[in-house]
């Protein structure tokens, strides 16, 4: 790993071609691995949320389960970078969105990439997790409409995701993008909603984006634009 | 060099910095062409229009001269690539309009991000070039609307930019981004207008964009996001 390697954050595909249902897997984690040790994801057919944490792969299914998945599994959209954040400051009890501005008011800029990580203890998760899909593929609206949403009262665990800037909005999330792992990998998905009870805040900013794209996959080499981008992701992503 | 290089495409800065007047030289030409050989871009305070070919930087300064320019000058905003292009055809007389669509027709794909390079006779180019901004700097449409515009009737030499697609607007320029270097060096620019006469066309497409960002620049850190990027974007560029 090189030293430089930890302001880098890789990302394969962008979400906006989750958007019309390009969900086929188009990079091995193996490969994507290859660019971090830690990040978000899903996997091929939309299938479940990942949560990747020291370099293992966790999948929280349509079922709530959580799994680890082998390096072969490919995803159609992640992002990875090699964990080296800083210890920001200690989060005491704050509702999602008090969270959620407490994070965004650390950011030393509003205009770069970071990695946000929170571990301790939580409280009212909400977390979805989309169910693998088959071809034809349907949009990321109507997957995300079909989602299963679990819920945990109290839970430790960790909160690992991204901000991105507003400007990247259809390229990646834009604002916050985070999953859920429970401490004991019984509980994870992608958050919708997480209060903060005694928590841990690190961050880690980013001073390049390498964006790799699916360059050789048949169905995103064709696919017409999408026109109303953002509001689809927000009406898919929230 | 590395071989897998030529599927990445390199960019210092965001277009979307430029717009509020962040016009600082952020990243120096010599670090610049350590990820390329070929590129556009302009220099620090907005002076002019670059136009980088075979390793070998040019500025359309503006008074309209071609200078060459040293590697420790900075840019605030470049792209560069490492040539290794495609002959994809021959182009006939088609004027401005009818080119840019009959270089659309010739993407492999409307989602990745392309080299247009073309060689030959072209007629009635028009380029324009930016003066250097003092600080307090302009915004972007103030530096546009008092550009330079130069015209030719007739000239050879070079088009060379990028295809960005409309997902990364306001990341890069939408659409198409040329520049233009006259083969004996006596005129170029940022291409406003050009009809080919006799030209070759030649693609290189990559699958990889790298992004970097003036990450220790305190302006850019601190700016607060344009509202209408892509609206402000439309009117200085074209």
């Amino acid at each position: 790993m090189n030293m430089k390697k930890t302001k880098v954050l890789y990302q394969h595909g962008t979400l906006a071609l989750l958007v019309p249902g390009l969900f086929a897997g188009t990079e091995t984690l193996g490969k994507l691995l290859e660019h971090g040790d830690t990040g978000i994801g899903t996997l091929d057919g939309l299938n479940g949320e990942l949560i990747i944490l020291d370099g293992k792969v966790y999948q929280v299914n349509a079922t709530g389960k959580v799994n680890r998945i082998k390096k072969r599994e490919k995803v159609p959209f992640a992002n990875v970078h090699y964990q080296k954040d800083q210890f920001i400051d200690k989060i005491g009890p704050l509702k999602d969105e008090k969270l959620r501005s407490a994070i965004l008011d650390k950011l030393p800029s509003q205009n770069l990439f970071y990695a946000v990580r929170m571990t301790g203890e939580f409280a009212n998760v909400k977390t979805r997790a989309v169910a693998q899909q088959k071809e034809p593929y349907p949009t990321l609206k109507q997957t995300a409409d079909a989602q299963k949403v679990f819920e945990k009262a109290h839970v430790k665990g960790t909160l690992i995701g991204y901000y991105a800037p507003q400007l990247y909005g259809g390229v990646a999330v834009p604002g916050f993008h985070l999953h859920f792992l429970s401490k004991d990998h019984s509980f994870g998905g992608h958050v919708l909603k997480v209060d903060s009870v005694a928590t841990k805040l690190y961050l880690q900013e980013f001073a390049q984006l390498d964006l790799h794209l699916p360059a050789k996959n048949k169905a995103f080499r064709k696919q017409k634009p999408s026109k109303d981008i953002l509001k689809d992701i927000a009406s898919a992503e929230n």
